[in-house]
């Protein structure tokens, strides 16, 4: 039960304090940070740019550096891991979303989003599946199984919510927003469960049994995972209530809600259940009812102090995706030429294409004839936006790429250097191309 | 170059998402500090308790369950290092302290704070490293050499800075506390570098041209530490106020301020000079230059945020102090019956208290001496309180002590696990003391 964090520290990470080139990294990586807020304000003028695609400039840009100063050894500072991902950056950045997201727009289109991120992502997996298994073959991938097949189809599933906050402004175009990043954030949900359950299940035992097992699980984690994010928030707010912190109150209630948040995500974890879903449901609650109980100071803290962590891990989060597009071993093992992977993400943009519109036309017709007349309903114009909007693929997809297809940050075998350079090109183009287009 | 933390992570720390006892432990730790605020508020009335004192107690108390639950094998979640101290929680809380200092009363006291924190310092040292020379060998401990008895004096000299924040008032005895804690952090600064010397002189040949090197290297490390410190504090304020952040103007304004600070200690321990003075500096020309130049909201946000991290810094930091008392290991090691370690802590603290006692009332002789009619003078009271104050030994003192006498967290040659049980025991017991007495 003992985490010993400084053995490894000092052995593997280099986080130790002799160890003067993980302080080197370490200082290399928190300038680029500041080197990518100041100069994503100072291009902000150009509409073209921000701090995400900074970011990823930036981070191409280092691991340029690195590789010439390395002479073509290594082209990253640190080391990427779904670990890192899942524990210290994401659960900020969906808090956060959470915490500041307008909860009326949301809960009014509380159906359609649900139905887009559970239903659609069903139909979306479907597809890519199938049109992996028909196309891949052709390309000379190399064996590929059902199981990676049907882990494929949940990877590339995943749309990336982080960058649709970026892009969409909340003040601007409410119904949009609130149905892309609430269908990001039940569909972040649903691929994560997706993925966990096609590594449990039998394979080649398919049939209804499973599927309604399959069903029953889906319920059961997005059930679970709200209520506990739920519960977390609201014992928050009565202990706050409660207390009635005199002396040094706005640091205790900020330490407290900060607390609370993390270990909702972290129970959730234990109990496996979908942590996004929890520190999401737990954001809302606590903006909803925690937030009002505390003093002013708090209110102001809170709500800057979440932004400017979730802005923090988003930029670090794109800085590390730039510099690990270059890593040198993953291009060498993927091919001697690099057309494969191009060939590969080709392919794979264009089934992530046919798997979106085959639900989000049909689906928001649906959602449409349902609505009554005093709901606004979905225009043509805003399902092409919502179809385009999610098309990035983000640090989902990359770290269940890197779960499913290396085993600790390594990717011995040809086969999955080739998928994780895919993902990864997948990822850079889908968001470059989105970016522009959408700040243009 | 490359920071592997995924490798780690999922190899050694047990951050690995699929460890399950590794997310276990967070959660209890997690839990802990949740219960540390809530009890520490809940006792506040008492005065005898606070959030530190209460972060002790329930340590001790988890470190017991643990302890019982894994049938005496082990009774920590998480073990120790100087670098998880060094690179996570010490900054906070340093910088924290900096920026919150009332800066009158301490440049006012600048020359009295300075003679106490390196001259007073270096007097302790010389006292505590005679001592344990001349008293260590009637106790049987173990073979020491010469360097061990310089470390030791080095180790006992540093006082815990962040105790005295807790227990003294800032509002009530500004002239105290602004003493008290500046020498606190001009005392860091001087131990570790006496602490660094030490390892690197060569003692066979230890003659005046060593001692005026390492005077010459005290003050050199002492001006540039203190250069980085201000550089990159004026740097901040200078690009926040160049750039005029416009839209999300706060959460810019704050990561920037964050990510400088703790730039400015990362490139110090780059560099090997003293981060606590650095970032302490940074602390300070931030609070009175940067914190001018932001808009209201990010005032109140950089001022709660800056001391809710230090405020859960600490609370880590004492509960785990608490829970690594119990380790069971240490103690069978340490000695067959426990008498050993408790008889030397006991010398320790007595040459801690006569070291303290030969430089504070000696040193505010010479400070009343030479201040001008218009200026407070040092009481005979408020020198006790003065000497009582700084018996407090820390965090500094175990971080240095695990430094010298472990190899990463292990005890295995007897007369370590003697010297640091003995540290743990004089920490604990200091601490508790100090802060009933305070408090009452």
């Amino acid at each position: 039960m003992a985490l010993d964090l400084g053995a490894l520290a000092l052995k593997y990470t280099g986080l130790a304090v002799s160890d003067h080139d993980s302080i080197v990294a370490i200082n290399i990586f928190i300038a680029l940070l500041c080197g990518c807020i100041v100069f994503g304000h100072l291009l902000e003028g150009n509409r073209w740019v921000n701090e995400s695609t900074t970011a990823l400039v930036l981070g191409l840009i280092t691991g340029g550096v690195i590789l010439i100063c390395t002479k073509g050894v290594n082209s990253r500072i640190l080391i990427f891991s779904e670990d890192i991902f899942f524990i210290y950056l994401l659960p900020p950045i969906i808090f956060n979303a959470g915490f500041q997201v307008k909860k009326k727009q949301f809960f009014r289109n509380f159906a359609t989003i649900i139905l887009f991120g559970a239903a659609g992502t069903l139909i979306s997996f479907v597809i890519i599946t199938f049109g992996a298994m028909g196309l891949f073959s052709k390309l000379d991938v190399g064996p590929l199984e059902l199981g990676d097949y049907l882990a494929i189809g949940a990877i590339f599933s995943a749309t990336d919510s982080v960058c649709t906050l970026q892009v969409l402004n909340q003040d601007e175009a409410p119904l949009l927003y609130s149905l892309v990043f609430g269908e990001g954030v039940v569909n972040d949900a649903t691929s994560v469960v997706l993925f966990n359950a096609i590594q449990n299940i039998d394979i080649n035992h398919f049939d209804v049994f499973v599927l309604l097992q399959f069903i029953g699980k889906f319920l059961y984690l997005f059930f679970t995972s709200t209520v506990l994010g739920v519960a977390a928030g609201l014992l928050s707010a009565y202990i706050i209530k409660k207390l009635c912190f005199a002396r040094h109150s706005t640091d205790r209630e900020v330490a407290i809600m900060i607390l609370m948040a993390y270990l909702s995500y972290m129970l959730s974890m234990l109990l496996d259940l979908s942590g996004i879903l929890t520190v999401f449901f737990c954001g809302i609650v606590m903006s909803h009812y925690t937030w009002h109980n505390v003093t002013e100071s708090s209110r102001v803290t809170t709500k800057h102090t979440f932004a400017t962590l979730s802005f923090i891990a988003e930029i670090f989060l794109f800085l590390y995706v730039g510099m690990d597009a270059l890593d040198i071993d993953k291009w060498k093992l993927a091919s001697s030429s690099p057309k494969k992977p191009i060939a590969l993400s080709a392919v794979i943009l264009g089934l992530v294409m046919v798997g979106r519109a085959a639900f989000v036309f049909p689906l928001s017709f649906l959602s449409n004839l349902s609505k009554k007349e005093s709901h606004p309903k979905i225009s043509f114009n805003q399902q092409v936006i919502i179809w385009w909007a999610g098309l990035m693929r983000g640090a989902v997809s990359i770290a269940l790429a890197y779960n499913k297809f290396t085993t600790s940050g390594h990717t011995a075998v040809r086969v999955n250097a080739v998928m994780i350079t895919s993902t990864i090109i997948v990822v850079l183009f889908s968001t470059m191309v989105r970016l522009l287009y959408l700040t243009a």
